[in-house]
């Protein structure tokens, strides 16, 4: 299944950035559900740039829904999200699609569509097709909130400059849900804009790093020995353009501790379990274990770039030169949070009615 | 699906580190692929322990097929393999069953499984099933060499200690693939042997990171939204126990680049498109692109360790100290290379159907 | 996963027969595929109604594409088929949404969605969600008939009246992909639609069996056991509503064969291999034999008649009676002919796409 | 996925009738399930022949249970359910591995495998594999019955003779499950068993019709469009061998019905809804209703038959004639009875498993 994942909840993508439209499908959310449209165009907007950083394009993004939807609730079958595309000047692709930019799908779609694919704009490729998952994002992060679990991710890490860590989550989630820039450190947050600013000037771009967390969620999630929620999750974030890595807890750093260190003790807090410190991220053996959620994903800098690059072409198969023109993020991953944030919870809730049935959610 | 991964090749695992057998059923696998018990037996050996490093119990390891291959090829139909379990002295196990192991799946699995699941030794969670998938990858690993596809993995870091990059890969990966503690700078493997060494004697335990590369990979494997190859390897690779992250190329690296650094230009190497650098690891738009597959490993410190630890009586809810007994490794890092190996050339044939047909391998 | 259907060549279907829209995505179909529109515009033509004989609704469906087609031939991407609904005239419904009308899916929609569903004339369980898999269809027809493969259904009995069978099963083929009622025997035929005139004169309403027959299929398609051609396909027929009845070959009707009579005995055909009889519909062991593949397919008579019908007010837990008033077919048989072609299409693509990798269609 | 079938709870079979072993992997059904090892046994014994019916081959057919089990409960993990082979006598097939037995998969397991199957006995396509099927279906139907979900089949049909219809289903389900040859109506049984032995001695085989009920199945299971009841139980239930027609409630006569009777009328039965007549087989829009679940089967004649057949020697490309030896069942439906039952458990499992989660039938 190629443009479909999940199980008993799942979305389908479809669309190219240069085509009519672009949306999502989202099948099996429970019925009953509130479905409220600002709250999606709120998402959207998130996904969408911020002033000065970002790509001066500007989709509305209106959010059509088509189905799935009768009196502002899920109807417990498909809803279908539809966003029209506008301002598409293709023109500035022209001249590319037989050129391979460094980074990009170009080449790698050629090899497997034959030339075929829509390439203006990385078409089907685009980045513009996370705007789909953020919309059926929107849903899902409502029918989770509802019974209380919550997810939200901060630019932990861009251009070399370190958010700091989640400290208190559940104040940090609730203040990450209306920041444009999503910090913890808003100092810090300014110095990696400035670098963006920065990049913007030098015809280049940055990357970064993210980190989620949710909280609320029940212990007893996940499936050994392939679905687990470390299998799911990073299956699906690994969809999201531009991330080439995923980490959970404390990841990678695990792989420099004792294990004295790496264990999280258990301990009781009144009547419930809790784990000491949390390095697992809230998940052993592949199932949740009831602290929060944790995860990073490193996105790396945006490709498409102005300064001159080494390429082919490669229907002629000769060296060529490369200067892009056009609108261009000098970053993207201050507009990944949201997409982040929406993957997580589609997986979330697809978990959640495997786990609990197709009612959980109601 | 829980235990069972693919598509056009899928691999069942199942069996309990102290139940009778474990074992793995291997379906889809093309018609007409030699089956080397040999190589087999090798690749089992491989994942067992190295004398001093590792746990003094000692399985056989015999690989029984029940199924799947006549005349020493296989069938194309489902190849079943069994490993009987020998030598589990249940007893060190006894006290544990409701005592949660930091760092193991004991609660998680009970909050599951409501005290039903095998508890002993980790049971279904137990790195044992690994040995199923092991079996199973060997017969992947020759079919894939048939096709000029090989895949090799060498412990990137371990305990602090770093091995040198991969250099000349295929001259690295012939060299690996006879090494029983697989690093490329021999001296490093030395140091990192010594720490392991030396966190036996304190009851403690280390981690590491793996990085594996395929060479002979076809471009224009892969398949937008989520059947990326990052997506897919991931999920799998997050299966295999104590795996916490994973990165592609660079990973978390790329994102402290800024992009006209992170981007490979393309060049003409002859008649071939090939990457200048190969920082994202042979995938753009989660479809390979000719170039060698690089993913990276984190696998957290074994997490039974000797040394007292604070933890929980799950059942009475109440707060307990915990000193673990019997055999346990000082770390798996080394175990897991053959496991990585294997999990990649699982997820390498079943994609490889996929694109170019059930008999591709044939 | 709940309304997509295929692994490499998948299908998804969304939509309410009283929302603004319905539609599908077929993900999967190889690129280069030229795109007919006419074509599709000639499919949906067939799915409506034959003027004295169907439901005076009049829906224009035209078929809008969001995606995946550029230059008149598929990307290899997500293609989006759109229809608007019109002339959807609720009024009539609003009295039923919480009678259960006999025969149809108001009571277990409301005991699966708790009332929210959208009940509109069938909302997503509507027959018009068919036009999604119509459209999607065409495109699957063509692509296989590029490659010799040609799909063909006839009304092999309505109403009691029995057309002839398959004779010279290209030449019916022919025939039957211009005919708007499509039987072989065009007296039989004038025969079933008094028969269906008769019924609409009554309030009532007649079913029949379609008989599809699929020519050009390779042998050795379909994978033992689960993934057999006949297991396969007929998950996909029963998803048509109506459907209560598959069988292959002859079907039901081996029963009270003998086996010398139901074994088609094998011959040489200059160099091919075929068999002299066809009992078994072109599958033996789940797999395509080379034969034409015979497919009969039993629609139940429309559950909407116009007589009084004794039923449940299901909110209220009471009996009641109801008399249907608005527009409603005395038969869709002559209908879901175009529906059974294309979802067989469908099945088809994907199983052949399996088999031989995506480009096989290209 | 070839051998697995099932979402929460999946079933994977393996094996080949002449190799060493078969048996099958049941995973996701829930923890804490009682396994009674007589049940299972008692179960395989009535997939076995009834002395003078069928196959004078004999198995002992004990079944393993190497995982998933413990202190006589399922864990939730894999259960393993291995069966040995004996008495295979191989060499009454050695001739055959090149002539295609008529009715058989013989040449259509060639086109698909180029040889390399295991063509004894049929293989991987042998009618033995079922006793997996049977092994893992026993804890299916144990599980059902915790919660009042009962399932019983009788032989409608067989070699021309009819069995009464289901009349008080929980009665007939209660005597049906302790026959050796499940009929209703003894007397008719009776005849059916004296055409099986006229077929024996004529060298010949018949065939048969079964029926099942399905009584404690709740309303609201099943999904639109292609995860419908009749979709996945028909998908399933063709996956066994010799099936070649699938209906549900009165399928195939419907079509001759008006809709006026066809149509169920519903009514109060106190506080309960139920229809009056159940011609729709308890589906309704793919979704269970809540009344007795209905499906019938047709089952081609055993092609195994003594008699001359004409048929092709497939590697050389000539005709040939063939006369089978060996031992071989004159009639299998009587030993489907409990592989319809077991398929059809397992179907339902998965279904309630994905509809109120993964504890519900715990």
């Amino acid at each position: 299944m190629k443009n479909t994942f999940g199980t008993s909840v799942a979305i389908t993508l479809f669309g190219e950035s240069h085509g009519p439209a672009i949306g999502a499908v989202l099948d099996g959310i429970a019925p009953g559900i509130p479905v409220d449209e600002d709250f999606i165009a709120h998402q959207m907007q998130k996904r969408k740039s911020v002033s000065a950083l970002s790509t001066p394009r500007r989709e509305t993004d209106a959010v059509k829904i088509l189905s799935g939807v009768v009196n502002g609730h899920t109807t417990g079958t498909p809803i279908t999200f539809l966003i029209e595309n506008s301002d598409t000047r293709s023109g500035d692709y022209n001249e590319l699609t037989e050129i391979a930019r460094p980074g990009h799908a170009d080449y790698t779609a050629y090899c497997k569509y034959h030339g075929y694919s829509d390439s203006r704009g990385g078409g089907h490729f685009s980045g513009r097709i996370t705007a789909g998952l953020v919309a059926a994002g929107a849903v899902a992060l409502s029918a989770l909130e509802r019974k209380g679990i919550r997810i939200g991710t901060h630019i932990s890490a861009c251009a070399g400059i370190a958010d700091r860590s989640f400290d208190n989550i559940e104040k940090d989630l609730q203040d990450l849900s209306s920041l444009p820039f999503a910090v913890l450190d808003e100092k810090q947050g300014s110095l990696m804009q400035q670098e963006i600013a920065k990049a913007r000037q030098e015809g280049d771009s940055v990357g970064g790093i993210l980190e989620t967390a949710v909280i609320g969620l029940p212990a007893g999630v996940g499936e050994p020995w392939f679905d687990s929620m470390e299998g799911l999750l990073a299956h699906a974030i690994f969809s999201v353009p531009a991330v080439k890595g995923v980490e959970f807890g404390d990841g990678f750093a695990l792989c420099g501790m004792k294990g004295s260190q790496a264990n999280d003790p258990f301990r009781m807090d009144n009547d419930k379990i809790v784990t000491e410190t949390n390095h697992c991220g809230g998940i052993l053996g592949g199932i949740s274990n009831g602290m929060p959620l944790l995860v990073r994903t490193a996105i790396k800098p945006t490709p498409s770039i102005f300064k001159e690059q080494q390429t082919v072409h490669f229907k002629n198969g000769t060296d060529t030169q490369l200067s892009l023109k056009g609108r261009h993020d000098p970053a993207i991953v201050h507009r990944a949070v949201v997409v982040l944030d929406s993957v997580i919870a589609l997986v979330l809730c697809d978990q959640l009615a495997l786990r609990f049935g197709t009612d959980f959610l109601a």
